[in-house]
């Protein structure tokens, strides 16, 4: 069994019926990630393609850019007591000319107090890249297939149910990478990691798709990356779709069968949009489950 | 409008239908929280019982325990250039005779490494109180009715569809307290500080209720409040199991219709165990989804 899904002795309830049988869980181990020799931040995460997790989160918190930013990255030796390696501490170094940046808080800039506004002005200071100008354009079948296209690539869900996925597609809805984790905003960070890695940033041209919601911060990692789309299967948050349009992001949320909410952004899609009424409700989005 | 949903102008995509109308978002919003005038940590919430999310956090990481260890709760103002209260930046005052806790990290101990076995071994060490010698029974047909009844309290959820829901519940089912936050983090803090502040902790014979998943933080919150039963209507992760045993508590998840799965703890529930049948499948868990 490997580290990602870990299996326990359970009592499973259906109905009249009550059977004790092992169930596949999905594993969380903390990862302690250091900059420099530095701790910088400890995430719990669901084991394996750490180090692009590492490099994903410096991406995200922009540190960094390119892949010649980051010189290594490699697992501490030394972390217990005995000196054993627990492979949940990485440490990765900044190439000699890259300045090794002070801890960063996207939620609040001391400019201008704790609030949204502040929120989105820190994530325009520090992003490298600008998806506005993007001019990628999706197809809705495309677009509707997406999260059919991202089940289909998740390897450990089926055996767990308890983890989240995120997936880079091409604008004609081929996969580039796919990731799971028990944290989204670790299997974001994990595809950001494998483009920086591979020298695909700014990832113009590309859509970004999560299970369940999308949060702020999932639209600033989606910035900070240089990803145009971000298409969720659940709700945005109000202060998701004020990010996505300071930043010209298209923003799409409740993604199920062939209906979606286009919140920012729906000039990216070719939608027919001469038949577009306007409704009068105040907006009751029909089916609603927690993502 | 409250500060709970906020409404945007959005395009909605059903099949060959486009309609432009006004659909209501959850709000997100940072808090920051002070400690003694010492800023502890942001976190991106809902607003709506901040005294109580601000409190519960303090439970959370082992600092306050009884109502009397904190003298104050009140908004900074100040908080902008232009002196304005932004309602997103508290400070937590702890009674004179209270010490000042050292930040915490419960994933991970200097003692022993970063790993699982170091995360259980920090709870340990903070909890204030054990969940294993708690009494309290439930009836199975109580347990599976807890999701409608948590949806049932859910006020923002239907405008919104954005909003995770935790809620307390006696052991009869009768709900004590639901709260409702864009990070489920936040919704069993903002329980966890409604108990603190009225005296109810720790929360002995009670039942937590989580939509979505069941991580490892969950339980530390549920442990560190005391509270015997966790039910989620997604999947827990590996750690959430093994710190769920490793302190007595009753973990259950997916729990759907009159389906669960009883992670540990099973003494607790009223099942008619004797008609228990030993499985041979590797134990692949019927309806997933993610949560």
């Amino acid at each position: 069994m490997s580290r990602v899904a870990v299996k326990k002795r359970i009592l499973r309830v259906r109905a009249a019926a009550r059977v004790r049988e092992f169930d596949s869980l999905a594993a969380e181990e903390p990862l302690e990630i250091r900059l420099n020799g530095t701790p910088l931040t400890v995430t719990m995460r669901t084991p394996g393609d750490d180090f692009d997790l590492a490099a994903g989160f410096l991406v995200s918190e922009g540190a960094v850019a390119s892949p010649d930013d980051i010189s290594t990255i490699r697992y501490c030796a030394g972390a217990t007591v005995g000196g054993e390696n627990t492979y949940n501490v990485l440490d990765a170094r900044l190439a000699a000319e890259v300045p090794t940046p002070e801890p960063r808080n996207f939620y609040t800039t001391s400019s201008c107090g704790v609030c949204g506004k502040a929120s989105l002005e820190a994530v325009r200071t520090v992003a490298r890249w600008s998806t506005r100008e993007d001019p990628v354009e999706l197809a809705l079948p495309t677009v509707a297939d997406l999260p059919n296209r991202l089940r289909a690539a998740q390897r450990v869900f089926d055996r767990t149910g308890g983890l989240h996925a995120a997936g880079l597609f091409t604008a004609d809805g081929e996969p580039l990478c796919v990731r799971e984790d028990v944290g989204r905003h670790n299997a974001v960070d994990k595809l950001l990691g494998w483009a920086l890695r591979n020298g695909r940033l700014p990832l113009r041209g590309t859509v970004l798709m999560v299970s369940g919601r999308a949060s702020f911060e999932l639209v600033q990692k989606a910035v900070m990356g240089g990803v145009p789309v971000l298409a969720a299967v659940s709700a945005p948050s109000s202060l998701a779709v004020d990010l996505a349009a300071e930043e010209g992001l298209t923003l799409i949320g409740f993604l199920r069968g062939d209906s979606m909410n286009v919140y920012t952004g729906e000039r990216r899609l070719r939608t027919g949009v001469q038949n577009v009424t306007s409704g009068a409700g105040d907006g009751s989005a029909g089916a609603r489950s927690p993502g």
